[in-house]
């Protein structure tokens, strides 16, 4: 087996997006249109990818956990969002460019431009060296000048952005015209801020009277079938929804490549809990899951110091809230392993009071280190009972656990009990207040009114008028209550995935170009998500060659295992270069010994090793080495080398 | 085995709508708000359903056929829908109730009125009996009366009725003045029709300047990335598109449940081929394949006479225009079929000239019949260059083949050549005007140039100025051009599926009564596409018997077979009877005798036969099972039969 440095080129963000591009593993949506900011279409690589990475996702997530998987519509009505405060909320501040009118984020606007100043003055004062001509082409950011500022300004500027959350319109307003901060691109002055909200806004049927909106989050889909989801449930909690689909949000000015966009494909788990258990009867599976934990202390203190800890000893000590968030937070850091990502560049960060989310009590990020940092990759929040419970007000449906007790709970209390006849006799109309009256005593005073019954008569003075009661026509009687059901709203648990986000970092962990030429990239992606698992080849497009091409695509298709064949005209070694790219781990090479004798080559894509056996042989090891049974140096011992290996990369 | 009958009880439209509220298949989305009509969400089973037919069809049609999948935005700026043709032509004809202003579609009302006149005219000549009750229910249309019609009359509305699909606003509008035909909710006329069109339009990004729409198809998805797929198929044709999901049509007044919604999941195939060769290469493999057919000569003649043919036959007559038109054909019916569509039910019916949508040349769809009547659930249309020429006229961007030709043409041309140094000393500026002139000249004119110029010069004369040219300034050769590329715009032959009427009409064709008692409903949905494949289900909710149904459960799961566990309190029989109306097609029962010698039951739902084995044999026949190797039959042969059946069911 050949060695494989893959980090002898500095990893570039331009050779990588030039790859993806030209592999079409995605391009900006409408490209022949001058494309949309912010909308992206995957190519046959991306979706292969992404399809992939769902199906592992509805394995690990659904299946595992029996989950119950939803797919409900993405355009609801305004009703909906109004309850759920994203009508209200759900904005950010925008400024427009005084003389063009291009419109800018605000606070995305006062972090780019104090940034490259604090850089500029950096640099003034001659305290960090310029960046590797490799960093500044992975950074699009404001061009920054070398001018040096004073002390307190600095101070100032870093108070700034380390509170930049907070910050609402009148405070961005205000440090634009206190800093002067101007657009970056035309150097014009920026108007006050404006609340923009982040929901696409359309109108349901034809009468222009029904205003609906594209969803931002599957979530509300769960919450409004809460009732129909714990009845399929057999009325017993906890348990699980599911939901994978698109969502949108109409961001101001989308500029990050796949990490910011404005049509999305999320998944999106909500379990209901019992907020009096928050227990997770698989929790003991997970407990030495060790976990890179970032919680909000520490970030409170002005530090990113991580620590590393086993999620069982984070839940014992509260770094963790509670068992449920515990297991989820493992089970998220599991998946994204599994699909291949770096474990180095993997964190849960802690959400700050300030940052969180209107529905949220508490949050922990899954956040994947990319060329820009580290960015939310999955949100695990628990939003408590925010969200039933402002739709079962709303709507007056109870969203409620009603559960059998135990052991159930016995009271007894002094009841009246009037003779209704009588009543009606005596007092007419008068009755219906005296009785209203009487039974909203309280327990200490209904006892009274039984001992003085008890003597035969008492009296009552309501709004002037005094009535007088014989026991006759009321008795006060001690009775027994028994409570058997016990209703409560359930708390929700929501790990929260964006797909999009998800793949994008991937791509970049897995990315590495070929020694010494840094002009051959390839995909190390695991075979589990890549897009193609086999690449055959035929040494020629030559007819001979089809009849074993095609026997041996039949017998990858009935075992599982998605292959290509590409008989194109151009090289084998650029055959297997263009798969490196698209990341398909193996590739089946067929020549002329093949037709005689039935052998084939193996080749391995990160070392590019390649094995030779009967094509029986090699397709049993293929189909093992993608199920993940075995990995390559198992298969190296199983098949022979084969020498004429360099000849053709 | 016990025999079934599935027919004992005639189809009830009511009981079947009840299974799949109360078993959460789908239900009306925002159901707590009241609903939206046209807006549904998918629960559990329904998304399990809708996920086992959407792997199967990626099975079928994308692995099997090698196409290139795609995922592309459901936000689409207003140009490119401007360019297809949709914002024009995308609509339907609406009028509304002149006092309530309720919203009605103008053609539904035409002919639901007047269907409804002329079943009361049949009802009162008594040529017809009264409907059957069951009937009733299933169909909620416009009340009739019994009222005779003139004969003249009654012609008038069969002839109307037949054109339907021809008539625009106006003279719908003049229908509805001249037969007076009111809303018949409110029996208030209606005002003139207006033009509605279906597309939910939104606005991207905050300026409020830049209009979208949520797309109605997502083939104009494909369409734009053309030059990219066709990139990555090495620059090869015919191949494959193929993209799966949700689109968008802001219907105007739905009303049939899952079969005219406003959000869909869709699966659309783009096969892009060569307009003067459109054979395919596995067409062998189908040729025999019999489809139902109705065509539109057929038609045309007033008749519904559907014909059997081979795809082969069908396609040598002339009925199915090309071999890859009819290898989609027999395709769509072999997918219909794996996952449980009634033969007898499926047939394809050509678009009339008529009713053909404003991009399509041809047009086949597989219409599903139901309680409802044939619905069209594929439409498979030859769109010819339609989309590829608009969208390339508009952007400039040319969406063609270039493939090298076999055999090169070779052509020979009169070609100027001038002496440019000396044109420009001699002429100046003016040299660029005759050098223009010259080379626009025809093969003829410069034919007599050069006999001129063989003699030593010539003149022209270019608006009034005379250009004296020598032969030192310019010769006329003759040159060899070779063409050895050929440039076309494919065509494109669209397979383009609603999963949700797909979906909807296997409910219907699955669902059945047990005998005798009509309450018991039946899913007989096959094993591929059930959303559960096994029910586990031990005897009590005892923790004795937890070991045995955790094992059970893994094991499946390793197997790759869906299962769930019912351990709720209520009785076996009604645990299975739960399931039988969810569809899952076997039941593994865990009782004492399991935990003392590993023995299980295998229930399979139909029959409701028992067999006993091993819990090893059991999973085995049931994996089996489950992925099609094996059928019930077979498993009887394998495992004996269970004695105590009846009781428990």
């Amino acid at each position: 087996m050949s060695s494989v440095n893959k980090t002898a080129h500095p990893f570039d963000k331009a050779r990588l997006e030039a790859l993806l591009s030209h592999r079409f593993f995605y391009a900006p949506a409408f490209e022949i249109y001058n494309g949309v900011a912010g909308l992206y279409d995957y190519g046959p690589a991306g979706s292969a990818l992404q399809a992939n990475i769902i199906a592992e996702w509805r394995k690990h997530f659904i299946i595992e956990d029996s989950m119950l998987e939803l797919d409900t519509t993405i355009m609801t009505p305004a009703s909906v969002f109004e309850t759920s405060g994203h009508v209200a909320r759900f904005a950010d501040w925008m400024v427009k460019d005084s003389k063009t009118g291009d419109v800018l984020r605000a606070d995305h606007l006062v972090k780019n431009v104090l940034e490259a100043r604090l850089a500029g003055d950096k640099e003034a004062r001659g305290e960090v060296a310029q960046p590797a001509e490799n960093e500044k082409k992975n950074k699009k950011k404001v061009k920054k000048t070398a001018v040096r500022l004073s002390d307190e300004l600095v101070k100032e500027y870093e108070v700034i952005l380390a509170q930049l959350d907070n910050y609402g319109g009148l405070e961005l307003g205000e440090l634009c015209r206190k800093y002067d901060i101007r657009n970056p691109d035309t150097d014009n002055k920026v108007t006050e801020p404006q609340e923009f909200n982040l929901m696409f806004a359309s109108s349901i049927g034809p009468t222009g009277k029904f205003p609906g909106y594209l969803r931002p989050e599957t979530a509300q889909g769960h919450f409004l079938n809460f009732s129909r989801l714990l009845d399929f449930n057999n009325g017993r909690i906890p348990f699980a929804s599911a939901q994978i689909g698109r969502s949108f949000r109409n961001e101001i000015s989308p500029r990050a490549g796949l990490l910011r966009v404005r049509e999305f494909t999320m998944a999106e788990i909500e379990h209901f809990v019992d907020p009096m258990d928050k227990s997770h009867s698989k929790f003991s599976g997970v407990r030495d899951t060790v976990l890179t934990l970032l919680d909000r202390h520490v970030q409170a203190s002005g530090s990113t110091k991580v620590t590393e800890m086993s999620v069982g000893e984070a839940v014992e000590k509260g770094v963790i809230a509670n068992e449920t968030l515990g297991y989820f937070m493992a089970r998220i850091h599991t998946f994204l392993l599994k699909i291949g990502t770096n474990r180095r560049r993997l964190r849960f960060r802690q959400h700050m009071s300030n940052e969180m989310a209107h529905y949220a009590t508490d949050c922990w990020d899954a956040e994947i280190e990319n060329s820009t940092g580290w960015t939310e990759c999955v949100g695990c929040a628990d939003r408590a009972a925010y969200d039933l419970t402002v739709h079962s007000k709303k709507t007056g449906h109870p969203l409620v656990v009603r559960e059998p007790l135990d052991h159930p709970i016995v009271t007894e209390k002094e009841v009246p009990v009037f003779n209704k006849k009588l009543l009606g006799v005596k007092f007419k109309r008068d009755g219906l207040i005296l009785q209203s009256y009487v039974e909203g005593l309280n327990e200490q005073d209904l006892f009274k009114m039984k001992e003085e019954l008890g003597k035969g008569a008492t009296s009552v003075t309501i709004n002037g008028k005094t009535f007088e009661i014989t026991s006759e026509l009321l008795t006060i009687e001690r009775k027994t209550f028994k409570e058997t059901i016990r209703e409560y709203t359930p708390n929700v648990i929501e790990p929260s995935f964006g797909l999009g986000r998800i793949l994008y970092t991937l791509l970049e962990h897995s990315f590495w170009s070929r020694e010494p030429d840094i002009e051959r990239g390839v995909l190390s992606l695991p075979p589990l998500v890549a897009p193609t698992k086999v690449l055959i080849v035929p040494i020629s497009a030559k007819k001979e060659f089809e009849p074993l091409v095609n026997e041996i695509s039949a017998k990858l298709r009935r075992a599982g295992v998605f292959s290509r064949v590409d008989d194109s005209s151009v090289s084998i070694g650029k055959r297997y270069a263009r798969n490196d790219e698209l990341g398909t781990p193996y590739g089946i090479t067929v020549d002329f010994a093949s037709v005689k004798n039935r052998t084939v080559t193996l080749r391995e894509r990160d070392t590019m090793d390649q094995r030779i056996a009967t094509l029986e042989e090699v397709i049993a090891t293929v189909t093992e080495l993608v199920e993940g049974g075995i990995d390559w140096t198992e298969a190296c011992r199983r098949l022979p080398a084969y020498d004429g290996v360099q000849a053709i990369d």
